[in-house]
């Protein structure tokens, strides 16, 4: 047994490292690799992911993994969690036929290019064939995983297993109850703050300088990473030893690099922190999406969107732009950076609409899966929601239905992990506050770390070893609730707004 | 057959994709990684050289070899070409034991990081037994592979296929006394022109912003390559559509950094314009060192150095360094970029004492494999050489016999095909000639297209379909000869010195 756990874990190790490999690929394509590269690029990443998949799915590894099963599959050890996960991840890879696979990725492809050129064309009628395509080979694949569940929870396991479709319908309830009627007493207010300030000149030099040290402060480690300029921001992680974050710039819009780097500085930090012991192993991953996203917003909107935040550090960005900012104040910083605006495009919107943008999403994708809307007619309830929710009507699909690239790769079901990841992080942040004491003070202090080291004592550091349920159950000693959220969210903008 | 040698062919079409993605984990460790990844990144390339060495060596590889051989190894056809390439690379690779490599790897891996340390402290005595071990395990690989032939003959044909030691010992001898004079005769001149000029400043990103440029007036494909800083600057390809350079900058030392990247260019236009049909093959390469240091060389040389390239490029460059070059002209810097100085470090040589540094290391690299000197000896007996070739003595070793990383990695017989590119270098340049007409006025009017098609045509294209001799043969209709190179150092040189 201890022979078979051996070659176990060194088949693992390969497919680590081949996985790793995998990301520098696509890393390099996306932050340096010169344009003409495109095409050998794409064969030579295919013939990787070719060997990845041979070597997952292989009858050596299942072999092995039926052997240890018996007396590993139940241990609260780490070999435990890892045959648990690799089960997971077998038995999910073996349901889908091969040739669907392959058909899918094609569509897939296909879909993602034509989404490309509809939406810079403004035009979904070219994009609706595709469009529909993938709702229908979505909805194969979630019989193929399990045809006795919702298609959504069939889906949702690949980005959260253990979260269920009823549950996410409660917590948007509530969340929709609190958050619509805020928005609406928020617009009576009117404009508060000249947020033109955060249009003036921002060089990008200094735009980076900056979220860089803030990123540092936080505790990324610069040692076992970098940050570059990509079209779309991201963090990926070749080990937790080489973690990487790109960002996107505007010099003449201050907030889109600064928080879009404290966002991926979260995952990033998420990704630097799993334990050590679970190298070159499937479990040195953050524990999913919801989990990942609460780490990305926490950073972002918790700690680099509070007024203690602003306290320490306004200061010091006025040293880098002292022309632009000359005129304001940590205070006026502040309600800057929480201005809340209905708009049009999700990446863009404030902590309190962001989430009716999820809910519209989430709905419009239940009522497809459930038969109840044609995806010809997505356009249309796209925009009578956004009506509904936020008081204003896209002028343009582009600007509408068409803004994300997530339906276009049949990436169902993801999006409510966006919204949770926000519950979660208020979730988070609470819990580690009664265990660390006046968090506000040392954030206006600047000091981090107490807050890093709670996160990867009861975050991080254990990977994939527990299913998110379980992970957020340990960490905070509750099920994911949404009432520390409503909290935070009423009386950050209560305040704000003097509601 | 037909199915054969598509299997065949999609077995070496997953190899290459596997050694092109080998080269972006390489590439991207010496240009782009954060420190912290050094370990995990030699972990997961250990993995990846091992499939690609599993791949290469599986007995499928080898059924396939053996069956596709009676109808192919003699033709004069691509599959041909690539029959054989397969069956070199097999026998290549089957001759040294399993345990030898791994042992040879271990202790070359410690032998390189011995030399790193004790060049710092200019102490050879800690790095001795690693230089023993690497020249006793060089030996025994040398017996491994063929115990019939001098063992120096056995190393070169990693480097160049074809090539043997008496061929070098002849050419190196008319090269010697050609040079030497030459040497003493330019010495006995004196200084004729003020080398500081070239030690003025220059702005690192304007070096940069020159080199990339005349490179691109060369032929180099920025669409399918680009330039980085390293500490040692190379240029490799992940496939004939992304081939990368990098380079050195000092911002007190124009050369470096210019003919470095000319260099390199040399290099990357080979790679470049390897031939379409060639894709995913082992044949996809350069042909070996000689031929690929003839391309270096002569763009670096031939064209980088001669005074129809300055004619046309002086003046670009004074509008980059208009203060540090204000006093200079087309003439007064071509004198300046072929100033023959003896002087200690090899890659910082001149075109005619460069030989001179090869000569003496083939030479004592010889007389060890001979045992005519003992490794002990080597520092002494390097620098009775550099004496009595250059007529300077090195005040340290670290500035001697430690200068080159190739010895601590056990690359014998690797030198020798540096001088041997320079010589092909004109062999090629004068054929050109004669084929395309008046090339000196092309160089003076930046036209450089007709000399890399007919570089194309001749050399670059064909990838490894031949061996060097052969692709020499062809290319000008001469076996390798020191004839034209010895002339066109005699010419120019004469020249610029009044001899």
């Amino acid at each position: 047994m201890t022979q078979n756990l051996e070659t176990f874990k060194n088949l693992l190790a390969e497919i680590s490292d081949l996985s790793g490999i995998a990301s520098v690929l696509s890393w390099d394509k996306e932050t340096q690799m010169p344009r003409g590269g495109i095409e050998t690029r794409a064969v030579q990443g295919a013939t990787l992911a070719r060997i990845i998949h041979q070597k997952g799915t292989a009858s050596a590894l299942k072999e092995l993994l039926t052997q240890l099963e018996p007396e590993f599959a139940a241990q609260e050890s780490f070999e435990g969690a890892l045959v648990r996960q690799v089960r997971r991840d077998f038995d999910r890879k073996s349901k889908l036929p091969t040739e669907f696979v392959a058909e899918f990725s094609q569509a897939r492809a296909r879909s993602s290019n034509a989404w490309q050129e509809a939406r810079g064309k403004n035009d979904f009628k070219t994009f609706l064939p595709h469009l529909e395509k993938m709702f229908e080979m979505a909805a194969k694949a979630a019989n193929h995983y399990d045809s006795s569940v919702h298609p959504f929870d069939a889906l949702l396991f690949d980005y959260d297993p253990g979260l269920k479709t009823e549950d996410i319908r409660g917590i948007f309830a509530d969340l929709r109850s609190e958050t619509v009627p805020l928005v609406k007493a928020i617009a009576a207010k009117g404009e508060t703050v000249d947020y033109s300030i955060l249009k003036r000149h921002f060089d990008i030099d200094k735009q980076k300088a900056f979220a860089l040290e803030v990123s540092q402060a936080f505790g990324y480690d610069l040692n076992r990473g970098r940050l570059d300029p990509t079209a779309h921001p991201f963090a990926i992680n070749f080990s937790r030893d080489d973690v990487r974050m790109t960002t996107r710039y505007d010099p003449n819009y201050l907030p889109m690099a600064m928080f879009g780097t404290f966002h991926e500085a979260g995952h990033a930090m998420y990704e630097q922190n799993t334990g050590e012991h679970l190298r070159r192993t499937p479990l040195a991953r953050g524990c999913w999406s919801t989990v990942h996203e609460s780490q990305s917003r926490l950073w972002e909107n918790l700690v680099g969107r509070s007024r203690a935040f602003w306290q320490h550090w306004f200061p010091k960005l006025q040293t880098y732009f002292p022309e632009s900012l000359h005129d304001v104040d940590a205070q006026m910083m502040y309600k800057l950076v929480n201005r809340v605006q209905p708009s049009l495009i999700r990446v863009e919107a404030d902590e309190i609409t962001y989430n009716l943008h999820i809910m519209l999403r989430f709905e419009l994708e239940l009522a497809v899966f459930e038969g109840n809307l044609k995806v010809s007619d997505l356009p249309e309830a796209w925009n009578a929601k956004m009506q509904d929710y936020l008081g204003i009507t896209p002028p343009d699909d582009a600007r509408g239905v068409m803004q994300d690239v997530h339906w276009s790769e049949a990436l169902f079901a993801y999006f409510p992990t966006y919204s949770l990841g926000n519950i979660l992080s208020v979730q988070l942040l609470e819990t580690a506050r009664e265990n660390l004491g006046d968090l506000n003070g040392m954030f206006a202090a600047g000091e981090y770390a107490p807050l890093l080291g709670w996160l990867r004592e009861h975050v991080h550091q254990h990977g994939k070893t527990y299913l998110p349920p379980d992970l957020i159950a340990r960490a905070t000693g509750k099920p994911l609730t949404a009432k520390p959220y409503l909290a935070y969210l009423e009386n950050k903008f209560s305040d704000l707004y003097g509601l």
